[in-house]
């Protein structure tokens, strides 16, 4: 088939077709799919030049916002909704387990390790707070094997990564491990709601969308384990006044927690505390990675085949 | 409306609603039009974690390819048809017109101007060849005032920008004014097909696609004058091989001529030339801009109106 006088209408079939040969079946479906939709939206609004270029300018300064510590394109999945899209698609999460949502651009790798009980914002001006949360089973069994990551805005709903002075300082973010009843908890301090970054094409898109740019404060959580759904997600706090309009579409009810205020004294942990103090705590239930041991048995008759669904490249 | 609990069904008209109040219609069209044929895409493909952070990543390393000499979205938007879908559907072009094809992500701004008659390709080592071309109306007026801005790849292939030696300099590139008779002659070197860079994501995506990555031979044109329809365009090299499959989709019929040997001797400028030669010839005819006095009659009545279509931002 010649790719000569394409028109409007028949440069989607010749787009496709010319991919044939790729080896990959699942690379086909998903470029073809999307060569498809991209076509039916430039066809659908009737996309000018003008546009085109504006278009190409936003996602070129979109991907040059981006460095070690900022994930633009991260950023506009998540205003667009995509990243929630994705997320429930990929993580339909039964009644007991606890519900995943958007990962967001302020994770960091190799944040440090911690004890538990430790205090991971020294330093850090807050409402001190005692975090205690479990991991176990949907049958209560508890996950001491579990790796939990956690990372949260300050008390004026900065992370670390955004404070330029911190010089790339790991604050509000470390790694635990599980006692041996599934709990892990730590001091930090309160996590404050917070605008996502409008100083990029993002904040250009929610400014003409006539959108706020705020997220209600919360606390992320990666939760890992052998053999259990990687869990990403949040504990949102119960009295913040952007639940019902987070600008990245991640609030879920079941998610959300008091951070309770608690008088001076002991503390859960048992340390003296001369100042109010608040907690907050949260049990993670693991969603058992689904057909394990189904795929155990398909790599054993070939792995060709176990293999021929992943992606190309 | 909350948008809590949303589901990878009632995110999308969770994010198109939280557009409502944009002031923009056209955006609103624009951008609702876009988040569903997102989320359709990703509906119809289930898209993975896996491959959306292959996309943010792909993305990602797209802009960061661009700089003020490599436009790699552009070349993306080529290889993926859209470039051709957005020329085709805005450039609807009567028979006696010139056709339109891609800008490419070749053109440089504030290329020098030439006098009639210059070579533009001075020190470049390639087939001589003499360009000839006219700039008339429908009605077979020259159109002294338009401008024509011509650039093309030197005989391996390469553009100007992708000499490093050349250090920026501009070769096989040039401005012109047509003469009383809407004439532009010039002297360059024949061009050569060529790949599309492919050190980039792009490079990576046509691999995976199973699919070439080279253009036909061809000089581009940018001819713009007032009142007129701003034409880009390439003229084709007749005996290319790769005029049915040009890995941009861009190749027109009616774009094709013969680049032709000619023996040394007198020149069609009246030069003598030592060594065969080649020449090439072209009448570019330029559209009206549509509804022009259309157009001029609404902005008397309210400017406002006249605006309104205009893209957001």
């Amino acid at each position: 088939m010649s790719t000569r006088n394409l028109s409007a209408d028949s440069i989607t079939g010749a787009v496709i077709q010319r991919m044939r040969r790729a080896k990959s079946a699942r690379f086909k479906q998903v470029m073809g799919s999307l060569v498809k939709h991209l076509h039916d939206f430039a066809r659908d609004v009737k996309l000018t030049e003008q546009e085109w270029e504006y278009a190409i300018d936003f996602l070129t300064r979109t991907g040059q916002k981006c460095d070690d510590k900022r994930q633009e394109f991260i950023l506009l999945s998540d205003t667009l909704g995509l990243s929630t899209l994705i997320t429930q698609m990929n993580h339909s999460s039964k009644d007991e387990e606890t519900e995943q949502t958007v990962f967001g651009p302020f994770h960091r790798m190799k944040a440090p390790n911690f004890p538990l009980g430790a205090n991971i914002s020294k330093g850090v001006r807050g409402k001190p707070c005692f975090v205690s949360i479990t991991v176990k089973t949907a049958e209560g069994k508890p996950m001491r094997n579990a790796t939990v990551d956690v990372w949260h805005s300050d008390a004026e709903g900065y992370y670390d990564v955004q404070h330029k002075e911190w010089k790339g300082a790991h604050k509000m973010r470390g790694v635990f491990k599980p006692d041996s009843e599934g709990r892990v908890y730590f001091w930090t301090i309160v996590p404050l709601f917070y605008p996502v970054p409008t100083d990029g094409p993002v904040g250009e898109l929610l400014k003409a969308s006539a959108r706020h740019p705020m997220r209600p404060a919360h606390i992320h959580f990666l939760v890992a384990a052998p053999g259990y759904d990687r869990l990403v997600t949040h504990v949102f706090d119960k009295n913040d006044k952007y639940l019902d309009s987070d600008a990245v579409f991640g609030v879920r009810s079941s998610l959300i927690r008091e951070y309770k205020r608690q008088k001076q004294g002991t503390a859960p942990d048992g340390s003296t505390c001369k100042t109010p103090y608040w907690t907050v705590d949260y049990d993670f239930v693991m969603r058992p990675l689904p057909g394990k041991a189904k795929k155990k048995a398909v790599a054993r008759k070939g792995s060709k085949t176990a293999k021929s669904g992943k992606q190309g490249e």
